[in-house]
């Protein structure tokens, strides 16, 4: 055997007992750390239950005169923030993953969308960023075709146009719907009702779909209820850019002052700034009004019988549906908010006096 | 202070000690493990990269007349097995995450669907099954439209079961997409025409939403498009459940033999258990000459005028694009195939010589 031989036949030799060797750290490593995670589990879930308890045995104790309030409220808020430590510290990475629902499972599968830690606030960050640049094309596109439609098509919209346009909404509110619920995966607080709202407008943009933009002769007549669509989406789209810069403005407010979590969205039409409150409300509630305008013009147009196909009397009912649903959240989203700012009045007025500390994180 | 009240304050502030506590020991577990898992990371890269620089050395010591053909043989075959071990044992896990393409990230964002070891095989089971139950009803929702069209409809398709199939064709494509490129990105060698196939699938479905549906009069004529989309989907399922069938028994085989990957599909119209490619191939091949043929008869309607929409111009172009795609792909795979089984022949018979190991696994 030459030498030169010699050599590689050794130097395979060590290449494989070298992906042995790593193969076997890997694998304790991997069976360690299952192991060591576990108990952090286990021991979290035990803690959260007993906070849960201790929460209801103070309650109880005010109840019957054991301790006074001002004392058990200190005591609650010493438990909640043991929770925040929880629930938000790098011990959340350990407690067992929420279920995802039914709609991650139809288009992904049984994969797990939990993300690492400071994957997650780049998973935010992103959603953020794609809300503002959605908000800017559900702004531009509708805008686009009323602009030609008056100017160049001489009133009367092509079909093709506003088919690309639902495609897009179609893909717009399902990778919305996607990301939303792995936010909520990733223990994010947003609303339940902002997703299925995306879901009602995913059947709306298909459904859209299926229906044959009416030309010429007559058209304006009978492409009202488009024309009136893409007036409220120009409307959204300017809520949307409101709300988002002063949704995020709050938020990094929030977070720094430590009241919310950084997975926290306050996505839909909930509320911005205080300030901006007394802008963004009306524009929401216009919103939602006129939106249920457009639904109820569409079913009419069904009824007089102007326009007859399903997809019109469909599209008519979720706008309506939405709307309602849209004004009953935004309305339960400020009484909410009212009732923290109460509290947070009250608290802070009582740690003015006492001097306790605002820092969650020791 | 009372007793009992003393108890709570007491058990208040040793719960919040706990919470501290496990804070911190998960915050030193993140850390930690992130150091070894990055410590094997770069070992498994150095590992990977020492591979390949051997397997050229042997090649060339080979053209240099220094180790004979047969030795150099082993020792490739040596270097396979390490690579196997590092690309499919518990290392792969802290291999750096293949980057995924823009579509997983145009609907889902940032997220990492990387899964775990155990996971991954849950995911690929899942895609399996989520690949009958689609076979099945790819096979029974063209069935039943084509049926009631003879008996119930007199011959005419109505609008809105159509249209349902096809919206139920772009989820179905859209989901099949969106798990593949999971697939891909947890180490499955998936081709990439099939992956591509489905986008094509998914535009085609979406335009073919927006394509009125030919009502009365002379609606045979007119439907002949869909008429023959539906005969071509129901030898597609057919075929796609004579494949689930044969490919799930062949790559189980292979991983009994230790030949494949968990995670390897074996997707599309590629070929089963040599038996059974006797009667697959046939069919294939038909079934993409049959895909050519309703793509062409599609362009020829729109050429001669019968139906002149961009949508059936669009759907032509892309079903004969497929077809295409799909016969040089089965293609491609039939040769490798052939070429695979001729060494295996070759090292089979050398391995009943010699009586070295079957077993990669040691």
């Amino acid at each position: 055997m030459a030498d030169s031989e010699r050599k590689i036949v050794e130097e395979v030799s060590g290449v494989s007992e070298l992906a042995k060797e790593l193969q076997d750290l890997a694998s304790t490593m991997i069976s360690k750390s299952t192991h060591e995670e576990q108990s952090i589990r286990q021991r979290a879930i035990a803690l959260g239950s007993n906070i849960r308890k201790l929460h209801s045995s103070i309650a109880s104790a005010v109840q019957n005169g054991v301790i006074d309030r001002k004392n058990a409220e200190k005591l609650d808020e010493e438990l909640y923030r043991a929770e925040c430590l929880l629930n938000d510290g790098d011990v959340a990475s350990f407690l067992p993953v929420k279920q995802h629902g039914g709609f991650l499972w139809m288009f992904l599968g049984p994969i797990c969308v939990r993300a690492k830690k400071d994957v997650q606030l780049k998973v935010k960050e992103e959603y953020n960023s794609y809300r503002d640049r959605t908000a800017f094309m559900f702004l531009l596109f509708p805008s686009a075709l009323l602009l030609l439609r008056a100017f160049v098509w001489n009133g009367c919209l092509p079909t093709l146009p506003v088919q690309l346009y639902q495609a897009w909404l179609l893909f717009l509110y399902t990778s919305l719907a996607l990301r939303e619920n792995i936010l909520r995966v990733n223990g994010s607080d947003i609303r339940a009702w902002w997703i299925y709202h995306h879901y009602c407008a995913m059947v709306m943009a298909l459904v859209s779909l299926t229906w044959e933009i009416k030309g010429q002769p007559d058209c304006s007549q009978k492409q009202r209820g488009v024309q009136l669509f893409l007036q409220w989406a120009i409307m959204q789209g300017v809520a949307m850019l409101l709300q988002n810069r002063y949704q995020r403005q709050r938020l990094y407010t929030r977070i720094a002052l430590g009241k919310a979590k950084r997975m926290d969205v306050v996505w839909g039409e909930t509320a911005g700034v205080d300030g901006q409150l007394l802008l963004l409300c009306p524009i929401l509630f216009i919103l939602q009004g006129f939106e249920a305008y457009v639904g109820l013009l569409l079913l009419n147009t069904a009824m007089v019988g102007v326009v007859s196909e399903w997809q019109v009397i469909v599209c008519g009912i979720l706008l309506v549906l939405m709307a309602v649903g849209n004004f009953a959240n935004t309305v339960q989203t400020l009484m909410a908010k009212s009732r923290f700012k109460a509290k947070m009045k009250k608290s802070k007025s009582k740690q003015e006096l006492e001097g306790s500390p605002k820092d969650t994180r020791s």
